[in-house]
């Protein structure tokens, strides 16, 4: 594996559809999230505000099964390529990236998040 | 304008080809670097090895006019929408994400860096 550089012990993580190479999100890894990405074949990050490591879609079920992980020249930056299981963010849209710096909203929502809320409750 | 979160000062930018889709690099501003992109509609960054903003192609050519500028959900990332003139890495790749994270290119070097760089000894 090339020799990554992570900064207080994550590297960010930008996410793209295989498929449709849209960007989906961008996320951070610690090198444990990277290897089960890597051991597991689905998508796991390290969440700052958490604290702790999560599988993308643990919850929502909205999984992205990784075919391909590429590194940026400075090694400093991973990005995913995935099939994504629903959508990408938690507001409902396909990918994180649905606006515009000033506001305007340039994608559709394509899941209400109260039904992936509720499907959570239900899960507990 | 969406109300920015910087940390430390800065933001990250994921850069995408209009074109192509294609994700040409990440790199980071501050207000300024967004300011002057927004207002000469060419992209600036700022470097944090160097310690200052940069107009992305000020030295190679290699310009990059923005087209549009995304936001993620969380306010705390960019994303970049370019017209690429020639390529976005300095090491003559397209892309900046040329390799897997195993250190196989999966992209040709499309310029030769050497070219660039002489280019830069001219201008001086």
């Amino acid at each position: 594996m090339v020799d990554l550089k992570f900064s207080d012990g994550l590297i960010p993580v930008v996410v793209i559809d295989t498929r449709t190479r849209e960007v989906l999100m961008v996320a951070h890894a610690d090198e444990e999230a990277l290897d089960l990405t890597r051991r597991t074949g689905f998508a796991h990050y390290y969440s700052r505000s958490r604290k702790r490591i999560w599988k993308k879609g643990e919850e929502s079920g909205h999984l992205q099964r990784v075919v391909r992980i590429l590194v940026d020249c400075d090694e400093d930056t991973l990005l995913y390529e995935v099939e994504q299981t629903g959508v990408a963010c938690h507001t409902g849209h396909r990918s994180c990236f649905y606006r515009t710096v000033d506001g305007e909203e340039i994608a559709p929502r394509v899941i209400d998040p109260e039904k992936v809320y509720k499907k959570q409750d239900q899960r507990r």
